[in-house]
């Protein structure tokens, strides 16, 4: 492997509103070495996703003391300065104890951009109460992320009673019909509550940068507004 | 089509606690004259389903005179006597409108059979008010057959609220990805709140049969401590 | 059918922000009927979806003659008021001719609901040029609907060009492998852009209601923080 | 992970008639001993699945140590009291040796709570006089809990011999296009004997749960006629 | 459509022991009339498969009036000579009513090739006394063609029960999870009974064709051992 | 586990012509054990399939050295007597060099049934001079099992040129759309040749057991014909 | 529907070295009418492809008037100028009859943009001997299409035979688990044969632009070559 | 395993235009070395595919030395003689750094049948801008090879701006409804841009192989032309 065989897109911060991250699942160590490398030599902050405690045990000595890695959430941050703080615009909501591994690849995404967020775990329908005592909290969330397996009613329950952009996250825990997360997709997908939208099953990356989106898309209106103010 | 290729099981009543009944939707009209003339002979009281409206009309006017036909369930009674009555053994619910098809097939077949029942419907967890609202009033009752489309939301919230036997019936509403009710059915299957049971997708019928076979349990219990009483 | 049988959710409006709509595909003539008289009585404004034009030919007169029906979306709106003013907040970009009616259904529910929109259609990437012309047009709308079947390349290209929220609605266009928008969908949640998320296969609707809850979030946030200021 | 990303609903049992179990397969170490802490401080007995024998090793001593501990059913109970007496309410009957380890977990979860049971295996139909010697056993008991693979006969046989509830379990053994149970359940979905209701893949503690819900409707039934008769 | 887009195989009869035959499902009228005509100047006698009541009306008079057809197996014959005589070698055996088109297209083919029959209809495991009543007259077939829907059970508690070949012909009757057919199918595939062989869903006419080779297999073997002892 | 789990049928060979063998795969090493300790005080000789080495390396030392044990075809013999001689009337044909394991599936389950077999490997189509070469060498066999990965074209095409039964073994060899040998059963059961039967994927065993019944059933018909002659 | 809605990318032809055609199947008939228009207007011959017999008749008079119709490849040519002469380079192969309707598309699509060509019909692998007299005049075509259904075997044996491009076009043709085309599909993807490229299911159209592409790559080559002895 | 159950096909070089490679994933490790010893007896360079560097460890030291072995590919080539020079005809062109298994083994197997390659890595089209860079070198060469996972949005793009032969290969990157690389393999069948053909997932190996044949055909045509032109 050279050089050669790996291009960032370090602009996409610009253009986006959130910068390049690497997906380590199938990359070896050189290629993920190489890839700290260049982020380091742009000197861009730097995110990894789905890096297994036992490839981040097999990254040299000097990129791990750089490296700030959370096991359970398998993320690591290169030369991230500081959290979000203020009043939280993004809930992630989980159904199950299972569910805990992507969400906290959410929470920690949206950290990393600096969002600040409301992790509220364990609130699954087949106890309706526990998500009824916290209904009121999660619909003050401009944002929610609805992090849910095997049968996924949460998101369908939660869009029925929070206003704000619900975006679920079906996990493949479970067994048999459950088929890796599939069944909670679908669920998702055909959610008798209408105006939620999906991501691919795990992929709690992926909704913390629609998240992202979303709170771009505020910070857009308002822009404009402001310089049609200044027009008048 | 000659006579002896139709066979007909007419001990099934004596042997299971419900008569044989012809799922029409794959034979032909001389198929089913055929059978309804065999069900004649041996005067016994008869079920059809999957009758559709088309085919019922092709009847000939003879056996079109002697059947108590339904069309929204599609079934037909030969021979039926009188309906059950006393406190309702099963309420019958539904997620939306698009479910009252094979909900309405559950219903006629426990009439058939001589069970009361309640039906309850429209109260899919879109809107989870409109369940909350009649909770109690489902969960007095030992069966609850649950009707539900799309992402099957609801038996998984009733699996979690009611105490009794809970028997899901996945229907085949909604589009795309709800692929003609197998979302449905495997949210069922998969359903965070246990001891559910599920049948095959629009099987009003067999969801039904279950809730007899469940009170068919409950008589045998009984009969077993009446014979264990006048033992002692 | 009797009255007793449907019950609409009216109360949705002021909790969600958008009142209950009727997808009509699986529902009866008699059904729709009965749910235009209960919307009526209430004196709220409502939608249908997936109205059939045969379909539509069979309502009453009557009711032919207060609907607002839309042949190519299948929509129709009763008791709607009037259209939104001022700079548009959703695109709505289409890849082929045959993507139109999703787009015509996500447009109409928008229009519904008082959401100006800019409808930018046949700009799919095998002839990319043609969506490059339109990038910065589209890239200036805080909330982008990519309606695309097929490979569904559109939403992945775009979600690498426009910084708001990407809302990808695939599309059942294609034959074989399309596998009626299965493909598409699939291709749209891996998309190797991050930050896509997706609605299931047609569902213009959907993605129209997503479309509000953002715009929704950005709303209760200016609160938020109108409500901060007050304090100070 | 932290105490509170943990909630368990201790309520479960009054509500429905049988506790809260823990599903262990696709929890850590970690999270399985906080939920045996917190079992522990609510002094109420608690159930665990799927715990494999590697994980169960992997426990602190005291915590196996309090543990009964079974392996082949991969269940542990915490602070279980004392078998069930008297005549069997449920039969569990298997088709094959491989079908043994779903049959134990229904097993053990009767046992857990208070049920007796009948254990009755090896009796699938390809050689059918196994079965047939046994059949007027099966058919005294209320509850037939059918475990079954590959192409899972055994539910559909029983079906039309046994007038109580039959709830099909079907398992991944067989290879190929058995698809990990996939066709077993198919085949129980389908099944031509009607009123068979079916869990998920190897399901054993789902079909154990059931059984309990049918013996409750039971209790329910003859407590209503006790009030009713008292009202007399 | 020329006569050249179209080459008939007419000795596969001498090489494989039966002749061609056309499947017309996918065929347009011109092209089974070429077929035909080919057939016609060839002098060969000529089998049809799939060839639906209406498609067979829009055949010319001429060729209608030389076709023997049959329209619930869906075959025609051209130029057939006499049926067989003799000990019936191959039982034709069905679970259901709705199985007896794939049945009846087997039985037809059987008849075109001078094999005698036995057909035994509506024998199904739902009531196995049925099945019992009829298994020594089936057993003593050389060659069992088993047809079953649904959970194909039949050819399973046959396969346990008879020495011969047992051919299954899964069938596409049932709804939902039936998936038209493939259940069915794959519960043949995994059957618990060894040596059961497997054709395509409604294939009679395929599994008739493998009844022919098994016959023609014993045949081989007559005539090899009469070569040896001549050579004696 | 405990004896009373597993109950064999001995009687399999009188019934059906071949004895009853165990699939080792699901099982565990004590009901291995088992089940040879049970065959052995039936004094029948024994076969077991899928014993994988890592498997038969767990057996005791005394079961290992009473085992004739074939690691290819991951098959054992427990008292097994002698193999056939004479001509051969099976051939066993594979495609490549990655069918090698169920063609000797095949080949050691009708040697242990004491049926003599030609085995002729590497003849895929790919290359179809190899199939060429030898196809008047099989055609001379009675019953021919062909054994084919990937598109399995093999089958297909042999099933032009020979005339006797031809029972299609598909494999699991390749990759991607290979997807475990679906690809190659689904082309099989849709070959454009005749009269083939299918096994389920890999199912060299029941390929043979098919055989034995094919062979078994020539023996009915010449029996049946000396009778007949007897009575003359 | 407006003018605006379609938008045609007339330099196609200048780019990848064939004009844009338009896939009918989904468009409306005004759709198609305007796609006509805009072609005309700016004078370019084009290519309409999946055009239903009916879909033609509903175009209107003066539009049918000017297309060149071909139903049975359901495909039309708006100022097609004049056919290709010379040595064919591209031979369409078929397995069965059934095949024809893409293989015709593959003709015509070829036939409009210039291209000779060789139709070789119904040679499929089941009479082999069909497809060996004329491998020697197929092997002579520097591009083979081979359009084949059900199992597909035929480009498997041409992959071996014949040296240059084979583009295998799976078709729909068969029923059962022929699948719509799927099984054909995943047959030619894993083809023992190796270097077969494969197109979507029943795509003439598409085999013929990969044909145009393979001879524009020739001709680049041969370009180049001008080129650089030019500049020796 | 004996000798003669291998056969190789050494005169496919000569039929073909590139040798028999041996593909080793399912192959033990005593089958490989008795193909290199069948390869090496005959002379014949020889190229193995899908050899894992664990496989590779495992060949006797005598094979390993003698063996060019490239492990990213994990290729081997026995005998290789000389690279290609001069204009590369073949672009090998990658979306992201996880697709550079399978591009490795295309540009591998090119250089063992000497063709010079240009390898083109990571321009996905999540970032447009670095494919548009380079969009002109790739368009100059005759065939481009186009390797992607996930969505697979790169071969459509290509396939709308370059106008030689494009070879889509998709990967197995990506996780979730990624399915192993099922949605880039269907996402490329259905691509807008027409003419794309495809391989099996991940098979680098049979897109080289394509290359060839599109070369060989052009060789052919100009050969012809040379035979055309010697004539006159």
């Amino acid at each position: 492997m050279t050089r050669k065989e790996i291009r960032l897109d370090f602009e996409r911060d610009s253009r986006l509103g959130f910068g390049e991250a690497a997906l380590c699942a199938q990359k070896t160590v050189p290629q993920i070495e190489e890839i700290l490398r260049q982020a380091d030599d742009a000197r861009v902050p730097f995110l990894l996703t789905r890096l297994d405690p036992e490839k981040h045990e097999r990254l040299s000595a000097a990129w791990r003391e750089r490296l700030d890695y959370h096991p359970q959430s398998r993320t690591g941050f290169l030369g991230f300065a500081s959290a979000a703080r203020g009043t939280p615009d993004v809930a992630v909501v989980t159904a199950g104890t299972s569910d805990a591994g992507p969400a906290h690849e959410a929470l920690r995404t949206l950290e990393f951009n600096q969002i600040a967020t409301t992790p509220i775990f364990d609130v699954g329908v087949a106890g309706i109460w526990r998500l009824m005592e916290r209904v009121d909290e999660i619909a003050r969330h401009p944002v929610v992320i609805a992090v849910a397996g095997m049968d996924a009613a949460l998101p369908s329950v939660l869009g029925g009673l929070v206003p704000g952009a619900v975006i679920a996250v079906p996990t493949s825990t479970g067994y048999g019909m459950a088929r890796d997360g599939e069944t909670a997709l679908n669920a998702c997908l055909v959610s008798c509550a209408p105006g939620i939208t999906v991501t691919n099953i795990d992929n709690g990356y992926g909704a913390a940068c629609a998240a992202i989106r979303a709170l771009k898309a505020m910070q857009m209106i308002v822009e404009r507004q402001a310089v049609a103010k200044a027009a008048e």
